[in-house]
């Protein structure tokens, strides 16, 4: 048992909500500040990717049985339905019958995470902004605006919880010895909207996740538990089927027409949406160290932002929050070695999820339309059936497993070269459910 | 000839003071901020590596015709003199008889630029604190501290030449798509000092760069016009060998005992530099894009800070000024396609500069006392003599050309690829200049 400390999370957010209940657990006094207003009490923005939980965010959830709440407003989606050109729809399933990612609002999860967490006796604190800390001392100074008036807020610890654009992290980067990095990519994205048909169904397979792959860019919609589906639209800010080109409503219903005919009867809005809701950026950032001794220690998007790609975003700040309790059941009141065993532990393998999800938008908007990856697939999924203790899919270890990150990215990288000379075997298409294939891959994974 | 403007260079160091004297001449009014002191007017700190002039810094001082002024304080380098474990010196020429890189004292360098620059009617404003800019209006906020009153300075154009820790790159920083990353070697530095003998003269030969190999860590030294030599000791903050193992006196002088024995004589002043110099830290900073519109530019430091170890921090800034340049002259009054043509043709060889530098110290540290190493350079010395149109040494096309950096590192990669199959051959050391090998060489090439 720890000794109790007075510990802020700076950001309200998914990972600072779900941080701030295992601190008030294991008997802290837990403060949550947030520049917002009350995600409770607003509208939401229109321009939050759904997001999807999978294994490694489910656990951190079980250890603190808040599970099977959370379950209730989410969506299983097992497969993923490819819209090609024509009307007709192609399904890949992601892992074993039975395995399932979950479709969740950002917002109506968030609200749920307070919730539970104002339940706990954790204090949230909103509309207050905490510009900058004093490591050295785990001091916030908030106040009204950046030049303005501040005051200070004394705590044991600090939790930088703030996001890709985080403050305290901003602080700690001033520091010498400190590596950081954001990488834009020219991608952009913009939130649009499939409402529920009249009688509150599904206006498409709601346990799947939609995608319209166009190489440079794609379409893809996750289902809402009001029947509707929210969608991004990915593609480039500038050049050739860019946000750039798409200026004015005639351009915008082209482009649609063109490349996404079957949406035109579901996104009935699209125009307005469009042009109404923002364009947003896609950052990859990494940085590190994530603590200053005993007193300040970033988590979540603060110290590993990723892009979407594989929608992990949330599940790895799941996993941090898991692997740090873990050092404080381990260390105790040692928390300058929780934290430095914590972000030693959890760097490796948010850099790894960070490539993963970079390289995912590949994936994505490219490959899922290629024959040669469809057969990938099949002989993938066909030889892990056969020898499931030899072959677990990437995508497998990644979602349904909690293999670290880096291993599952390694192991990958070796499956995907197998996979590349076993694709170049003469004649592949026809033989690739045989007995020399099978032998074939069992020699090369010696 | 371009329409007057009312441009403000953030950074009075020596890529300001020169960008100032090119911006003055070519018929604007020039104002000059730093936040120091006058370095005219106080002693230097004991944190400055010496550095070294070569031909992409000369020439951007020829055309103002003020080399051969700068070149009266500098001293002419042409070798590395390798100071192994025993008494024993070995010389390593730098380029063709003739060729010498130019030891320059920074801090004497640069007031003398400063005094140039205001022979020509630039304005300087030192100890004047530049905390912010508004990009949109080439708007300086300057203020005694960074939380308390600001006034506005309001100029057409603003230059960021203020460093590795750049304000101007901060705002810009702040922007969307605005790529970023700091790396922090794990390697720090500590200026140490070798005193001119009691005549003036030098204690070692002036005309060389000093090094010290050792690995994992190396002491240089270069020479300044007063007889003496500033030396630096590179080695890593922790860990075996490391400044934090160097605790006090006895550790230190025992340690310089073993591994630089022949500076005992050398360096009288070794304990109370070492404890009263910092150490100091040494970072790659990358970003893009480096300019807003047709109002604010960054250029040298503050735009791409490189590690020390190829001698081209200030060569590198120098050569950003000859090319934005070449643009004010070829794009006029349109500063906007000026300053994008500008960091167009600049990033790619900021990039390469760095990666050049970077590797370098394996070089300096490492392979300066290695036997291969020293056959390879053999090697090349002796086919570029004997074709030179077909090989110029990488060091050379570094630093002794105006070939772009990306050019340099790309050849440079193919030639050592080359090197490493002909160091491969059997029996090398003794058939290294014989006609197979020369043939040997020219079919790689082909």
């Amino acid at each position: 048992m720890q000794s109790q400390k007075k510990i802020a999370v700076v950001g309200a957010g998914l990972v600072g909500s779900l941080l701030a209940i295992y601190l008030k657990r294991a008997g802290h006094r837990v403060d949550v500040y947030d520049r917002s207003p009350d995600i409770r009490t607003v509208e939401f923005s229109g321009r939050s990717i759904n997001l999807v939980m999978s294994d490694r965010g489910w656990k951190a959830l079980e250890n603190l049985g808040l599970e099977q709440e959370i379950k209730k407003i989410g969506i299983p989606v097992d497969k993923r339905a490819i819209h090609l050109g024509s009307e007709s729809l192609n399904y890949q399933y992601y892992g074993k019958e039975g395995e399932a990612i979950f479709s969740l609002s950002r917002g109506i999860l968030n609200r749920k995470m307070i919730d539970l967490a104002e339940a706990e006796g954790v204090k949230f604190i909103f509309e207050s902004k905490i510009w900058d800390v004093t490591l050295s001392t785990a001091t916030l100074h908030e106040g009204e605006t950046e030049r303005g008036e501040w005051h200070d807020l004394d705590y044991d610890i600090v939790f930088g919880a703030d996001g890709a654009f985080s403050r305290v992290r901003h602080r700690m980067q001033r520091q010498s010895m400190f590596d950081y990095s954001q990488d834009f990519l020219k991608i952009g994205y913009k939130e649009l909207h499939i409402p529920a048909n009249a009688d509150g169904t599904h206006k498409l397979d709601k346990n799947s996740l939609h995608i319209w792959p166009r190489g440079e860019f794609m379409l893809m919609a996750l289902a809402n538990l009001n029947g509707s589906f929210t969608c991004t639209l990915f593609m480039p800010h500038e050049g050739l089927n860019s946000f750039e080109q798409l200026k004015d409503q005639e351009t915008l219903e082209a482009f649609f027409a063109k490349h996404f005919p079957d949406t035109k009867e579901v996104i009935p809005n699209l125009v307005q949406d469009f042009f109404k809701n923002p364009t947003s950026y896609l950052v990859t950032m990494r940085c590190y160290p994530w603590a200053f001794k005993d007193k300040v220690a970033l988590i979540g998007d603060a110290c590993h932002a990723i892009v979407p790609f594989y929608g992990h975003g949330m599940n790895a700040g799941f996993e941090d929050i898991t692997v740090l309790v873990e050092m404080m059941e381990k260390y105790g009141d040692d928390w300058e070695t929780i934290f430095d065993e914590y972000q030693k532990s959890r760097k490796p393998n948010a850099d790894a999820i960070a490539e993963l999800s970079y390289r995912n938008f590949m994936e994505m908007s490219s490959k899922t339309a290629d024959e040669k990856f469809h057969l990938q697939k099949k002989i993938e999924k066909w030889f892990a059936a056969k020898h499931p203790e030899k072959w677990k899919p990437l995508y497998s270890r990644v979602t349904f497993s909690h293999q670290p990150y880096s291993e599952a990215l390694a192991e990958g990288d070796k499956q995907n070269a197998i996979m590349q000379e076993i694709l170049a075997i003469d004649n592949i298409e026809q033989i690739w459910d045989t007995e020399p294939i099978e032998h074939r891959i069992l020699e090369l994974l010696k």
